[in-house]
């Protein structure tokens, strides 16, 4: 069987961005989401541009800045630590798009594993991620995120 | 401790694609299985070859042809919106090796997980699945699929 | 919105190994997963060094050299066999930063699903993997592997 022309029905031909930028999103959430899971929530909120937004599914607004993101986190580890749990989040299905304005547009799937001391680990969310990614002196940070759940319409 | 010229007792020294290959195999995955999960039955077939076979481990023989994909595509889409369930696949542990003909084989494992509207998400099934991959006018397809279910002998 | 020069509070800029060498860690990930998961014991084992250790989390001492890294791998894939089930070692969140004495360090989360014949597939355990790779006759081998569980302090 050879390779044939054929014209696929109706999927565009998505711009993909080069190998080394692909590698560079796929470090940057892995040290992001390992931040976050670590509690480090300054750190975390320092891989946002300053004026960074996200918008998470449990509120009709995006937080914006990186004190309210700051302050977002340490909640949300607060929280944890008093269930005694501690979550992973698996970034995984990720595709980088440029934008016209020299962004990256990142989209991917976040699997949120939850872990009790003494076990078992369990499978808590399925996310969709969408985020709007710009270089600020050669780094990476999340200008704008929107993350939604499937579990939810 | 220095490295050491020691002779791996087994394990083939492996081919491998180039870097931006492999990024491109990544992104092809990421897309093709958002559009399964979308239930985007036309597209996703479009991800083949026209005459492109999948064997899913539930029939005897493969399903071939595009036309044929997209009926099977969306009688899974039919089955899963009765059950009021969303399935993300997730491809992982990928490998992508170039055959003789110019074509690739990717290996990889394949997570399903299910999520029920208003939650929890399930881990459903995992399985492995070896593609033969072409370039066809510069865009991946499936020329070949076999997926085998890891609860299955 | 225009991308500003913003100082990070403290993210300290990690060094990145080119695109090319983080495919390449990645497929040897998958191959040597794939390898433990089909109980090749000793194949496994010769993707360690020839004086390489093993620190699992269920050991006070880590295990060292590949005769008893396989011996190891033996006795977990009887212990899996005889309880009916099959492991998936999933590697993700991978950062390969290069060390100064040529080696790489590759950070990862490890999730394990556990497969019973006639399913379902079941999430296991999330562990974090830190490993030194060595390159021998342009091969990567694991030279030190420390593995820790989220479920235990």
């Amino acid at each position: 069987m050879t390779a044939q022309a054929v014209t696929a029905p109706s999927a565009p031909p998505a711009p993909t961005v080069p190998a080394d930028v692909y590698a560079e999103v796929q470090h940057f959430y892995a040290r992001q989401m390992r931040h976050l899971d670590a509690g480090e929530a300054e750190i975390w909120a320092g891989t946002f541009t300053e004026d960074g937004s996200f918008k998470p599914p449990s509120l009709p607004e995006p937080v914006r800045g990186r004190p309210a993101l700051a302050e977002g986190a340490r909640q949300a580890a607060a929280h944890l630590a008093a269930a005694g749990e501690t979550h992973r989040h698996w970034v995984g299905m990720l595709t980088v798009t440029p934008a016209d304005d020299g962004s990256l547009i990142a989209e991917s799937q976040v699997t949120i594993i939850a872990v009790a001391q003494g076990g078992p680990a369990r499978l808590h969310l399925v996310c969709a991620c969408r985020d709007v990614l710009v270089a600020e002196d050669g780094e990476l940070l999340v200008r704008e995120r929107v993350v939604t759940r499937d579990d939810r319409p």
